[in-house]
C-alpha cells in the first residue's frame, strides 16, 4: 500500500483540536529549579507570586505534577477563531533545494498578532477576567506579544498597559497603532513613568531598552495599580504550558498521516515557541517512547544557551522579579542596537534550560545577515514573509535540509514558523540595502555582563 | 435530525478545491459590451490586445462562451500553499451584536500579499512564463496587487516592474520593501520614467496619482520593452475569471454544510473581489436555479456605481488603453487625497457593470469614517484587523445584521473579507487621532470629470 498522500497543508478538524494543555515538567526526572525570592533566596510562595501574577497562573507556574490542564471552553472558542494553525509540507522549498529531506513547518502567523503569542495571551487574559481584575500590564519587544495581549484584553474587555522596548517602538510605529486599534495604551521603555525606568535612564542615558527593563516597568506599574496584575509573554512555565497547543496540534496532524519527525527546530528567545513546539515530542523522549533531535536556535548577538551560564538570575534588568535558574547572559546584558527584532531576552525559560543542561536538546547560534538571507530564500519559494525571529529556525532548517543533499538522508524536519514579518520591513530594508551588520559579543563583554549575577 | 454543527472555520480538503475557474459571462443573456479600439471605435482584436497582454489572457478576456477553464496544475500547486482560504462563521460577532442573523465571511487575507490578489497574480505570471516572456509590468494602488504579483513573479522567476500610486507609495513605504524582498522594482507614479507620466506631471504638478495614471505608465513601459507584457490586477474579465476561485470555494464550503446565503456583500473598486465572490451564486441566479441579494459596496469618495454613468470610457488616465463600457466617473477622476487606501479606480469591471445595469445587483456607497469604525468594531471581536477596502463590506454586513435585530429575520449573510490592514496603519492612526475626514464629491465635480468621456 502506498503512503497516504500528504497535503500541502494539514488542518485538523475543530473536533481534533487539543482540549488540554500539556505540562512537560510532569514527565521530567530532573525538574527545573524553583523560583527564588530575591531577598530571602527561599522558594517563592504562591502568596508572594500572587501579588504580581493572577492566581490561577501562579498555580500553573508552580505545578510540576499535573500533566494535563483542560483548556477552558471560552479559550477553546477563541482558539477556533484562528486555530488550528496549518502544518505545512514545504513541497516547493524541497523541490527548489533539491533535497531528499521532507520539510514541515507549523505556521503560527495567521492571526493579527502575527505570531504564536496569542495562544498564551488569551489564556492569561481569561484568568485575569475570571479573577475580576480591571486590567493587566506587560512588556513587548518586537511587538507581537503586546499586540496579542491587546487583542485578548479587547475580547474580554480588560484594560491593557504595554511597555514596549524603545528600539522596537521606534522601528515599528505601526505596531503601536495596531495595539491602539485594540484599545491598549503603549509606552516606550525605559520611560519616566516608573521608578525603575527613571533609574535605568539615569544609569544608561540613550539606552534603546531591553526586554528585561520593560519587564521591570510593567511589574512596578501592576504592583502600584489596584486591580492590575502583570502578565508575561515568554520565559515563564505557565506560558510554555499554554504554548504546548502548538506542539500538540503539530503532533496530532503528523500522527494523522503517520509522519514522525527526526529533527525538531525552533527559535529561542525566552523559549515560549520552542517549548510549546517540542513539548509533546520531548514528553515522549522523556518517557522513553520515542527519540527526536531538538535544536534551539538563538541569535549570535544574544546567545544565552550557547555562551551563557546556568545559574540563578533575575528575569528583569531592574532586579525586582523573582530569581530563576536558567541559562543567562546576566540580567544587565543588552544586545547591540544593530541586532534586529526579537529574541533579545538575556535568559531562557528554566524548563528548557534544565533540558539543555541534561543534554536532551542542542543549541546553535546564527548571525543575522544569514538569518535574513534564509528568510528571503524561504519567502520567495514558500510565499510567506517570515518574522526575523522565525527566520532563525528557517536558517537551521535550511542547513539541515542542505546537509541531506550531501548525505542522501531522507530526514523529516519539523520547524516552528512562529510568525510573519510584516512589521519588520525596516530591518528587511537594511538587509536589502546591505547596511545590516553582524554583531557577536566578545568574551569580555559577556564576562562583564555576568557581574550582576546574584549570589545564591 | 439536527443540523450539522457548523465549525468556526470551514476549510475544504485539498481534493475538494476547485479545479476549474468559472466564467460568469457564459451564463449571461446580456453579455458585457466588447472592448473597443480607442481610435477606430471597433471591437479590439485578439492581435491588437496581444501587443499589450499575454496571449492566453487575451483569449480568456474575449471568451464569453466557455463556462469553465481548467486551472493548470502548476497554479493548483501554488494555490495549495495558501488556499483553500477559510469560510468563517462569525459566531463571536453575532453574539456581540445580539443579532439573529448568521454571518459568514470568506477570508482571503492569509497570505503575504495580504489579499485575494494573489489568486490572479499567480495565474497571470504563469501564462507570461508559458509564453516565454522576460517579465511583466503593472500598477498597484494600496500595494496588495503589486505584492501579489511580485510573489508570483519570484515563484516563476520573471522580472516584475511595478508602478505604485504615489500617495500609497508615500503612505506605505513598507509595502515597497515587501515587493523588493520578492525581487520587484517599484516606482512611484506618476513618474518621469514614461512619456505619459511626464505629461500627467506637467498637467497636474503635485498630483498624488491615481490607478488610471499608473496603468498608463505600466502599459507604456511594457510596450517599449522587448519580452514584456502588461498585467492588471482588477477591472478585466480575465481577473474576474481567476478570482472566481473565491466564490467557488465559498459555495463548495457552504454546500458541504447545507448553508444558503440570503445576502452576498463585497467591496468594489475595479470589481475583482466582488466579481469573484459572487460568480457561482450569480450564475445560479442567471440560470434561474436560485435567488440571492447581491450588494456592491464602494467608497462615497469614488462612487462609480452609485453616481457614475454607464458608458464607454478609458480604463486609464493617459487614455492609451482600450475603451470599456462600464459604470464610470470619467478616466480623469482622481479621488480626494483624504481618501484612504484602495478602491480608487474611476470605473468598474464591464461584466459587473452590465449586471448592475440589468438590476441583478445593488450598490451602496459608504463614508470612510464609518468604514474605519466598522473595521475596529470587527477587529475587536473577530480578531482580524481588516484592510480598509474589506471594511467597506464589513460596514454593510454590520448594517444588515443590525437590521435583523429589528426585524427578527434570521438572514444568512456572506461577505468577502478581502485582506488584512497591516500596511494601513497610517490610515488607522488618522482615524484614532480623529483627523480623518469624509469626502463626498459634489455633482459639479462629477459632471466635470465626465468631460473626458470619449464619443462612441
Amino acid at each position: 500500500m502506498p503512503d497516504p498522500v500528504i497535503p500541502y497543508k494539514i488542518y485538523l478538524q475543530e473536533n481534533e483540536m487539543p482540549t488540554a494543555w500539556y505540562n512537560l515538567r510532569a514527565d521530567m526526572k530532573n525538574k527545573p529549579a524553583p523560583l527564588l525570592d530575591p531577598e530571602t533566596k527561599q522558594p517563592m510562595t504562591k502568596e508572594a507570586l500572587s501579588a504580581v501574577f493572577c492566581e490561577e497562573l501562579v498555580r500553573q507556574e508552580l505545578d510540576e505534577d499535573t500533566a494535563y490542564y483542560p483548556i477552558p471552553q471560552e479559550i477553546c472558542d477563541f482558539y477556533k477563531m484562528y486555530r488550528p494553525s496549518p502544518l505545512v509540507r514545504a513541497y516547493c522549498l524541497e523541490k527548489k533545494l533539491g533535497t531528499p529531506a521532507k520539510i514541515y513547518y507549523k505556521f503560527e502567523g495567521n492571526n493579527t498578532s502575527g505570531s504564536h503569542k496569542l495562544n498564551s495571551a488569551i489564556a492569561q487574559a481569561y484568568y485575569a477576567k475570571q479573577q475580576g481584575l480591571v486590567g493587566v500590564t506587560t512588556e513587548t519587544g518586537a511587538g507581537q506579544w503586546g499586540t496579542a495581549l491587546s487583542m485578548a484584553c479587547s475580547y474580554f474587555e480588560l484594560d491593557c498597559k504595554v511597555y514596549m522596548v524603545k528600539c522596537s517602538y521606534e522601528q515599528k510605529p505601526h505596531r503601536r497603532e495596531v495595539m491602539r486599534t485594540y484599545g491598549a495604551s503603549v509606552t516606550p521603555s525605559p520611560s519616566t513613568e516608573t521608578e525603575v525606568g527613571r533609574r535605568i535612564l539615569e544609569m544608561h542615558p540613550g539606552t534603546t531598552g531591553s526586554l528585561g527593563c520593560a519587564i521591570s516597568e510593567a511589574v512596578e506599574t501592576a504592583s502600584k495599580h489596584e486591580g492590575y496584575r502583570y502578565v508575561l509573554g515568554s520565559v515563564l512555565n505557565q506560558v510554555m504550558l499554554h504554548q504546548s497547543v502548538i506542539g500538540l496540534e503539530a503532533k496530532a496532524a503528523m500522527d494523522k498521516y503517520g509522519i514522525k519527525p527526526d529533527v525538531i527546530i525552533g527559535c529561542a528567545g525566552g523559549g515560549s515557541n520552542l517549548g510549546g513546539l517540542i513539548a509533546p515530542f520531548m514528553g515522549e523522549k522523556l518517557r522513553g517512547e520515542a527519540d527526536y533531535q531538538f535544536i534551539a536556535v538563538e541569535p549570535a548577538s544574544c546567545p544565552s544557551l550557547t555562551r551563557g551560564v546556568y545559574a540563578y538570575d533575575f528575569c528583569d534588568t531592574g532586579m525586582i522579579c523573582p530569581l530563576a535558574k536558567m541559562y543567562t547572559l546576566g540580567s544587565n546584558y543588552i544586545p547591540s542596537p544593530s541586532h534586529a527584532g526579537g529574541l533579545r531576552f538575556h535568559g531562557m525559560n528554566s524548563t528548557l534550560s534544565q533540558l539543555y543542561e541534561d543534554g536532551l536538546m542542542e543549541a546553535r547560534s546564527v548571525v543575522q545577515t544569514d538569518v535574513f538571507a534564509a528568510a528571503e530564500e524561504f519567502a520567495r519559494v514558500e510565499g510567506i514573509l517570515p518574522a526575523p525571529e522565525s527566520a532563525h529556525a528557517i536558517k537551521v532548517a535550511l542547513d539541515e535540509a542542505k546537509k541531506c543533499i550531501e548525505t542522501g538522508e531522507e530526514k523529516t524536519i519539523l520547524f516552528g514558523l512562529t510568525g510573519t514579518g510584516y512589521f519588520d520591513m525596516v530591518s528587511y530594508e537594511k538587509f536589502h540595502n546591505g547596511v545590516m551588520s553582524d554583531y557577536i559579543p566578545t568574551d569580555d563583554e559577556l564576562l562583564e555582563a555576568r557581574d550582576t549575577l546574584p549570589k545564591v
